[in-house]
């Protein structure tokens, strides 16, 4: 047993930790419950559409040869219910937007491009309504004037313009958000074919840490923040989580807590706390003799204790019952996340977020990384990257607000103040990671450096919310 | 009754609509249920993190004073469990990462700066342990030599220095996600106060429309896309959501919807179909009677016939029985959405989305509006501006790939294909909105464009996915 453990750069942690990510297999789900899902199955159209040659106005159906002229109105073709007219030079058809075409009909021509003549006084030729009377438009063994020669086609849809049978909608690989809902009813697909979630267990360790209900606290005691907050992100990310308490300072509770994690069928279990160099850090030592660790110090800050490991099942459950030979052996990733809160939320957006991504389908599961611009000047650290927790703001440029050269706007990064490690505060609002380089001195305000997307930046910022410090 | 709107340009149907919003009122749930919700009272810690001088390393808690020696290790302090030593000079007491300082020592030597001196050696000086050995460092009546003077307060978080007793760690107004999820764990706040969510109706219209699970289609019939997808993209920003169903095109079917929704206790109901000119397009002259249309029309593509009105209540729902004068006059907003897919799509992001954020609480509920480049030429339309449905990508320059004045990366606006209303795979894999204006001839390829965000940018795209069309 050892607790020396090399220091490996975050790119190699994070491929480490891709490379022992495993496919969890498929279930077919209703399409209403798959927002955020990846198809393991492309969905493939069973019919096309529109399926029938369909209006793209609220107008008359004419055969284009007419052109100008007044025409009997022989029938209507309305969404949902259509006369079956028989086409003749001279008719046209009352026809409503997305309703079908008669055969034989071969343009539409939109209502403002029509007048209706009241049959009253038809041979008058005057009198003629006025756009207004739309909604009286529609009725039979009426006539109407076409102002204006269609060509062949003229605002119709054909069949299959906007889909065409077999074609594939969604590909295997596809995230389900809104809009591919939306698609899959069009194409009457209501079960999807999607990868399984990865079930998550979360459990804090540590004599110091007690409830976050517990008030006032003891002597020495601290409340778990780090639980509740993984709990969520897990959620967030579309993971099954499972809460698995906190674990006191002792092999044998962290222990228990390990096997709950198996008997519960935990795919994935993030643990905080216990895995640094002190002598009650025991999550590191049950790991190696349990387990294998991958890695146990990763060259970033905060996180450096950061471990990540694998734990082959049923064998590291004994005495859960069932034949082991009869089932295919299966392993548990464990995230090791260091006990400061701040490490442990950093560590599991930049490792436990790409690995769940990729156990839910995901192609590409790495977190988007972008430029920006940097609204204060900030130190590095000579001995560590730094992840340093932003808010990113469009914004014209915050330090030369109203001078000439900067009229344009930018995505600045302002930082939330004190980067200590315990100090949960500073990832409020932070929707970014900066990528502070590992360097003596200053990046400047204005230098444009790496971030890594954490969250939405769909939302404005709240007006009264973070400014420059 | 009139079905002549004027036709409003979008910057102001959303401030009618914002204007419309008024509050749902605040509830107190269990803080872990609070992700995405907004709070409506801010949250002040209890007490101080740390709640005690609490120690950045592990290693020794010393007297500054001292300076480099060998001491004595009267004791130790883990992080849950403290001796209670008493100081005095030439002393050192054994400390872990986020244990308390005991009373008397000022100042931390970390592990790394330390020697154990093994107490049968002690008169020797020498067979000093290495930095392997810290699991032994913690017993007592051992000596310990100090290599590095200790500043005073040196690795020492003093009381409150995360969080001060009495610090407001949350203000009214901010929107709860994984940080401040366990900002709250941290001071104890296992319940918040947070604004009601809205409650949501979905209904379609139109005696086309069929369920999605209706295969195969009938003469004329279509599936009905915006019902599920409107569900989805509501339930998403967080409102409770009832399906109300599919009305036919009659003032019956569809008064009928309305009644249940009002029975249901619906804030918003949205529909879609029935408000373009057709002669059953019978949406607007319904809420023409029963309530206020705040617009009809709206300069946009797509989305014209977009309709906003409001319905007073509970005189707008006879015979739901209660004393309606017993009851506060409460209101629904209605959103008559066009029918086309699409159409629905960008008027539920442009008008209705912000409507339901302010309705949950959101201080600055529109939609974040960048720019970005657009990755190829577009054709604008000289009667409307267009909302084009985009893939926002952080990329080189993909049409100058390779030459030397583009090594930068940007934003670029990849097109989701042919724009036409019916068409909803142009909103696949779209995450925004590009705002191309209403104007004759051409964008071209690299121009800076607004944009408006709708789905996150934290995803990277599927490698095999949308490209340059």
């Amino acid at each position: 047993m050892s607790n020396v453990y090399s220091m490996i750069p975050v790119p190699q942690a994070q491929q480490i930790v891709l490379d022992h990510c495993w496919t969890l297999g498929s279930e077919t789900i209703p399409s209403h419950e798959a927002v955020g899902r990846v198809l393991s199955v492309s969905v493939v159209a069973p019919d096309s559409l529109p399926p029938f040659p369909a209006s793209i106005k609220d107008g008359y159906a004419v055969i284009s040869s007419d052109g100008i002229g007044t025409y009997n109105v022989v029938g209507e073709s309305r969404a949902g219910s259509m006369d079956s007219p028989n086409p003749a030079q001279g008719t046209v058809v009352y026809i409503t937007t997305g309703a079908p075409v008669p055969l034989g009909f071969d343009a539409v021509v939109q209502v403002e491009d029509t007048e209706e003549v009241p049959s009253e006084k038809v041979e008058e030729e005057e009198g003629t309504m006025t756009s207004s009377d739309y909604k009286q438009a529609g009725r039979k063994n009426r006539r109407v004037r076409i102002l204006k020669a269609a060509s062949p086609g003229q605002d119709i849809r054909v069949v299959g313009s906007d889909i065409l049978v077999g074609e594939t909608v969604l590909r295997s690989g596809e995230v389900i958000g809104v809009a591919e809902i939306g698609i899959l009813a069009t194409v009457g697909a209501t079960h999807v074919t999607v990868y399984k979630q990865p079930h998550v267990g979360v459990m804090s360790t540590g004599d110091e840490v007690v409830e976050p209900s517990t008030s006032p606290l003891g002597p020495g005691q601290i409340r778990d923040a780090n639980r509740s907050m993984i709990l969520a992100a897990a959620a967030k990310a579309g993971a099954k989580v499972t809460d698995l308490g906190i674990a006191r300072d002792t092999e044998g509770h962290i222990q228990g807590c390990f096997d709950r994690a198996v008997s519960a069928g935990v795919d994935v279990l993030i643990t905080s706390g216990g895995v640094s160099m002190g002598d009650r850090d025991l999550v590191k030592p049950l790991l190696e003799r349990t387990g294998t660790i991958h890695f146990g110090r990763v060259l970033m800050k905060p996180g450096k204790p950061l471990t990540f490991a694998t734990l082959s099942l049923p064998s590291a459950a004994p005495g859960e019952g069932g034949d082991p030979s009869s089932e295919p052996q299966r392993s548990m990733m464990v995230f090791g996340l260091p006990g400061n809160p701040v490490s442990s939320f950093a560590c599991f957006y930049l490792t436990t977020l790409p690995a769940l991504r990729k156990l839910m389908g995901w192609s590409n599961p790495m977190l988007r990384r972008v430029q920006v611009k940097l609204a204060q000047t900030l130190k590095m650290d000579p001995e560590r990257p730094e992840y340093h927790r932003v808010a990113l703001q469009w914004s014209k440029c915050p330090f030369l607000e109203g001078r000439a050269e900067h009229v344009g706007c930018d995505w600045w990064a302002v930082s939330t103040g004190n980067q200590i490690s315990s100090r949960l505060l500073s990832a409020r609002s932070a929707n970014a990671l900066l990528e502070v380089p590992q360097a003596s001195g200053f990046l400047r305000q204005g230098t444009l450096v790496s971030a890594i997307l954490i969250d939405d930046l769909q939302a404005m910022p709240d007006p009264d919310g973070l400014s420059l410090q």
